[in-house]
């Protein structure tokens, strides 16, 4: 059997998982990122992980034969051109990590490969998911941030220097909230799980009533905490879900018309808020198409699990 | 010599030229688009000259055998997948018009190809001007609207329907100018040569003062005489000029997000102000910018020479 293993590196956690060419994580492991604060001590300890995940998942089942044909890492900043994580702004080991070199000269695989984790995700639906049939799309993943991933004529686009999909810092508001970079206004201070715990406050302060959430942290609420709400007919939280679909159908609108995709595949916590959420997206996305783009595009639910669905897309990467 | 031919159909004028593998502009013909109402009438006196413009270069130069490679043409709406122009809103002829199979029939050229004005401009760029050596950027043709055709690795993105690059229509602030179609708020509204002669009333009514081009007419007044007292130091010229650049510069650094080109290159009359747009451009620009894109991608003006860029952008369409 072909195996991909699958690395996502995240900021607390990393999951190595062995996936079979349906798309099934066979064996997965996980330790913490932020235990390592040095590049070359984490990548020794993955290529440690990663021999664990490959012993294991052998031992599991004996009687197959197994080829093991590479290594796909998606991580935050992974930069698919250069192997390397640059400046990772939510990771312990700061500067250029060249995280494929250093797995190679540690590991006996054919392939080892690189890319940030909404890449990843992209060419994980692509390969197992809900993208199969489509050649132009565009992934969107809605979690802490807002990450994208482009296909292009069936290929993920890169761009110049390896780091395109970006969709997450496109301005949405002029002079809006902040955003860290001394940037204003982009879209995922909005629209990502964040950007929608930041909304309710924003409509807590508009529209000034009692909601079901008062006896929630502040410090504590979250996006699903929102959704939850919404869903219960708290009109502070279903306020909060329609602005956040608003903006976000008004930003792939706009997104749309750079590379014309046929599909929006949406990832994430928030997208599992469902209709709540997804009919205002889709009823602002139409509203703000030209009409040469009307009726055309697609807007859909990630079939991606959400547990593995990074380890799939990293794997996705050897695999595809 | 292997010759070209390029149509650029605008809503007033339809120029047909034949273009040297250099890029060269040998004989051209321009006729009224608007005296057409009908395509297949259109279809017929194009082809007419287009036959003129093949027998007027031969006869100027009788001693070189001449191979005729094809006839590129770009239209506003013009959608290279079907070969028809779809719904143009400034041409006399409505609805869907087959021109790729009416100039087939109509002519013995071994291809007919056709794309929209702004694509056209971009392969142009690509084969004949400053493009030459990019294989990922975005063309921004700057005039009645805002055009745009993007590259990714060396080939132009045509998207799902063939209507990829719609730029001039991504919203920049929202609920705001009036844009046709019932949308709010787009960028062509602000920054095409339309835009500013709208931007320059705004900066009347925010500052108030007297200016240089007090003398015109509200109705002749243009985006040259706004650039021309911009330069001459006329302040609501000047707040013009900057407000254009400012607003352009945080929509190409939104754009650069989705495909990261290495550079944006700049075409139409407002970009020969030169130095009093292009500088607060590419400030904003960079101010915009997240840090993996800062100092990477650079914004250049056209090379392509302001009268026969459209056609030379046409017939690069058969030349590429």
């Amino acid at each position: 059997m072909k195996i991909s293993l699958g690395t996502d590196i995240g900021g607390t956690n990393t999951c190595v998982g062995s996936v079979s060419p349906d798309g099934k994580v066979l064996h997965k492991e996980t330790f913490a990122t932020s235990d390592y604060s040095d590049g070359t001590a984490y990548a020794n300890h993955l290529a440690e992980v990663v021999r664990t995940v490959i012993s294991q998942t052998e031992s599991q089942q004996p009687e197959i034969q197994f080829e093991w044909l590479g290594l796909g890492i998606g991580a935050p900043n992974g930069n698919h051109r250069s192997g390397c994580i640059e400046h990772p702004p939510n990771l312990n080991f700061k500067g250029i990590t060249p995280l494929v070199e250093l797995m190679q000269a540690r590991l006996k695989l054919p392939t080892v490969d690189l890319t940030n984790d909404a890449n990843a995700a992209a060419i994980g639906e692509k390969k197992f998911g809900a993208a199969k049939d489509y050649s132009d799309f565009i992934m969107i993943t809605l979690g802490t941030g807002l990450g994208s991933g482009v296909f292009v004529n069936n290929q993920l686009v890169y761009g110049h220097d390896g780091f395109a999909g970006e969709v997450g810092h496109i301005s949405v508001i002029p002079d809006g909230r902040y955003c860290g970079f001394g940037r204003r206004g982009s879209l995922e201070n909005y629209c990502s799980a964040t950007g929608i715990r930041r909304t309710f406050f924003e409509m807590l302060a508009q529209l000034g009533s009692p909601t079901a959430l008062d006896h929630l942290n502040i410090g504590e609420l979250n996006s699903k905490d929102v959704a939850d709400a919404a869903e219960k007919g708290d009109l502070v939280a279903i306020a909060t879900m329609e602005f956040t679909g608003r903006l976000l159908g008004e930003a792939l609108a706009s997104t749309a018309l750079v590379t014309s995709p046929a599909a929006f595949f949406l990832f994430g916590g928030p997208v599992k808020a469902g209709p709540i959420l997804l009919d205002p997206v889709r009823k602002s996305f139409e509203q703000h198409l030209i009409p040469t783009y009307k009726n055309k595009i697609k807007i859909i639910e990630s079939t991606l699990p959400m547990g593995n669905a990074a380890i799939l897309g990293a794997a996705a990467l050897i695999a595809q």
